[in-house]
């Protein structure tokens, strides 16, 4: 990309909007060579956030609206009552081609109404999924989706999720050959329900050109195993809050561990550079920005309740997939995807 | 119950049995007091095992048997082809009161299967659950089911899953009122498929004596907010396994944060005991020992990768149940969530 990218921001979703966008745009800006942002909101609200930010002065524009969605509206309720709110708004912007990307940490389900709606799908694409990077014990991380859009898919949903995710993995990690696992119950092809079964013979007998390795089980998902993880919205949404819940049960123990005596609190000291290096690993800010995978254009989710820390590296997620022109990639991939599958066909079928 | 108490152990099940078995009881037995244990194996195999653990001489009779269920075998095959298998014979001791607990390591589809066709179900429960007690931040931890059990659960299952874990709950932990969750992809009441907000309509509609507190996210199940979460067997035992997949995770990178350089290596050294003393907390061998509970019978499952002190734990486990007589207690419960339901449907009526 040789001119600065444009990324268009809902400057009121997300539990501490729109400060925290704001200060996370503070945050992101310096980082971006040039970028200029579109934040969609409340114009006297965000104006004087904006003016204690000098660093942000000529990078950012601010599209007046005062119809917001709300956190527990239905997406149905949301495409009626949300016409023209910040969050749809900032995904016309990528419609219309002003931003290359929109950035939101708003309701998920509206977030994803309003990208169907305004965006589309890919071709052959029939629903988005939510597909982000999370860290893993060997390697640089696994892509893991459907982590809440979908909280049913069927087994041709799921199939198309591990085309997207492996696109993903292949173009953001440079992973030549991404292996695929399916989440399930076990590894055996008996276990688990009738979807995950025959997503499973559907990807072992097709002819796309997928590293297809079996089942994967909860604990396969951070091993480093598998690049790249498919299962349906409910059940990745629970595994990954599962996980945070994990490291977040971790840490309290810890510090009790390190809190029982003075001896143990001077070890703490002692010990803290690296304990700290390996928080900062976990750090739920760090792997914060998912990208809704599948519609025609970038749309990036940032987590509810971050902070600026985080719904900044959500903008900057949103601005390196820009860059990488993602969504260019996938759609070049599921073209070799059809057409293997399609030559594939010919042969079967000659 | 002040005669001593006598387990059934299949032999046979898990990775590494039947050495971790043997092993096992090796360990647990000192704490039992005087408890004695049905072995069901293969005598050749068992035997040797058993003369080199001289302290559990006289404790622990062998029944011979060579069928043995296959870790990868269906429920109905294993039905059909493990008549008489260590497993089943296990459980047909706790059926005929020569055990007052069963605790396998095995299949675990197998084991359920085994388990409804000798022992049947508890008066008003149509599918038992695999239930057991989590590490929590806040509290003494929290009963979830189901982990594995049941991959699909309608709504009606849910909430005999509710009342079974409010009741394992208040006789375990002790509790009074334990207060219930059941989990999804958000708190909102739109949020989830329709399985789990119709349960949660019946959950809240009802008029049996629980605390139902609505939906918990995957971030919550550690939380110690709620004292159970319910949930189906398949996203159950993902959650589990994610936890316990993080964990290690955690484990690993803490590893490389503290073996960088040399300064690292001789903080860790200083940092050690709080260190270990947290790990102790998280070891999934203090935490193995799931009950299927609303079997009339004790059936304890294993992890099936579990070593001896895992092993021992399972079987500590089914001896505290035993001792509570938990299964006439949960019977005792239902029986007066039966009265206070129809109590309440008369009330209604009239």
């Amino acid at each position: 990309m040789a001119s600065a990218l444009t990324l268009a921001l809902d400057a009121m979703g997300g539990d501490y909007a729109p400060g925290m966008v704001v200060e996370g745009v503070a945050v992101a800006a310096p980082r971006l060579n040039g970028a200029r942002f579109l934040l969609f909101g409340d114009k006297a609200r965000i104006e004087p956030l904006l003016a204690a930010q000098p660093a942000l002065a000529g990078r950012c524009e601010i599209i007046h609206t005062e119809v917001v969605v709300a956190g527990d509206e239905k997406p149905s309720q949301a495409l009626r009552k949300g016409r023209g709110s910040s969050m749809a708004l900032a995904i016309e912007a990528v419609k219309e081609g002003r931003a290359a990307g929109a950035v939101s940490a708003g309701n998920t389900g509206a977030l994803m109404a309003f990208g169907m709606m305004a965006l589309r799908t890919l071709p052959g694409i029939r629903r988005p999924a939510i597909c982000t990077i999370l860290p893993t014990i060997a390697g640089d991380g696994v892509t893991m989706l459907d982590l809440g859009a979908n909280v049913e898919c069927d087994a041709e949903t799921l199939v198309q999720f591990a085309v997207m995710g492996e696109a993903f993995a292949r173009t953001l990690l440079g992973i030549a050959r991404p292996t695929v696992g399916l989440l399930n119950v076990g590894s055996e092809e008996v276990k688990g329900h009738d979807t995950v079964r025959l997503a499973a013979q559907l990807l072992r007998e097709t002819t796309l050109p997928i590293q297809f390795k079996g089942f994967v089980e909860g604990d396969g998902i951070s091993s480093g195993d598998f690049d790249v993880v498919v299962t349906d919205g409910f059940t990745g949404n629970i595994a990954l809050k599962t996980a945070e819940g994990t490291a977040k049960l971790i840490g309290a123990k810890m510090k009790q561990a390190f809190s029982r005596d003075l001896w143990s609190k001077l070890t703490y000291l002692v010990a803290k550079p690296a304990l700290d290096r390996a928080r900062e690993r976990f750090d739920p800010r760090r792997f914060n920005g998912a990208m809704l995978v599948g519609l025609n254009g970038i749309v990036i989710k940032s987590h509810g309740g971050m902070d600026a820390l985080g719904f900044a590296n959500a903008v900057e997620v949103a601005h390196r997939l820009a860059a990488a022109d993602i969504d260019q990639r996938i759609t070049q991939d599921l073209k070799e995807v059809a057409a293997a599958s399609t030559g594939a066909a010919r042969d079967n079928g000659a």
